[in-house]
């Protein structure tokens, strides 16, 4: 057989598939978050008060903190860890860094 | 007729409604946000690579930021103005206080 | 005599002195932060582990951003509220805006 | 001889001892911190404008932060990838993450 399971847990230039470890979970968690965001679009609509809303923006910005969380450690116990065992890990770390640097914590 | 169309504008306890000055605008930025956390839904299902997740992430977090700063410029130059003028001041920017604590930046 | 006390509360433009209200506290805790960032050096120098010294670094940050809220506060009690009360308040809130888009929290 | 200097490099919890690769630029940024934590205080004393005091706080979160983000990639570079190494990955992965949950980005 052709099918090579193993190729979706890569995490490689070359084949950057990756099946998110809490994957579900994380799944759920969006689904929570974009309805948070629509919770707001509602606030907002029904001229709800601005401190009410930006109570809310900030449990939107924890949730989604959360995930951001989540998926670096996830990454980096999978990805990083597996490139690490490969002789790659300078730059898979590098990589990380970049984020690291973007991401709001 | 005893209507008061201006309480729509007040941010009173006793009253805590507020058209967002900014409101098309901040309904149409969280439309793209809502947009953009199903699309890391839909990244995550694709088995897409979790430093690309992690970078769409962060342009939400950066969105969402842009959002809080909207929302508390128009409510200072808004709600807490007005306080200031009744003589409110000081309350209502110990409850801004509140947001900013919870706020990420 | 012409001394006007009251000039050193003003936080305008054409003379933007202000005396802190929690000046003393201000400064004890800005001494102890000084404190911190040396102790940091010293676990550095004295070849301390990583996480011990990340974890001082995370100590800072928040002693500061304590800082910065206390300032961020009394800035708008004090400065912000005055400036609204003259008729100034947008531009005083667009200015204060500025610092809270630096700010990290 | 018993002496072991490549204990020195060790970053176990036996023998924790870590000599930071930017051991001395790490020293002089936090001098340089110290010196503005300072100005900071005297600004204060001087009753400086809130306004340009603040701006000077976000400048030493600024240099704080990139002290941190050298230390994280140093840490994970040093210490995180020689524990992989060792099969002891997971575990520093996990303490961290304990620190990025902490640190201030």
């Amino acid at each position: 057989m052709t099918s090579k399971p193993e190729a979706r847990q890569l995490c490689h230039p070359s084949d950057p598939t990756v099946v998110q470890p809490h994957k579900q979970a994380l799944l759920n968690r969006l689904n929570r978050i974009a309805g948070q965001v629509r919770g707001i679009s509602g606030m907002i609509e029904g001229d709800r008060y601005c401190i009410d809303i930006l109570t809310q923006v900030s449990a939107i910005q924890s949730a989604l903190d959360a995930v951001a969380l989540q998926l670096i450690e996830d990454h980096t116990k999978g990805c990083v860890q597996k490139a690490v065992r490969q002789g790659d890990g300078d730059a898979a770390i590098s990589e990380l860094m970049g984020v690291l640097r973007k991401i709001s914590r």
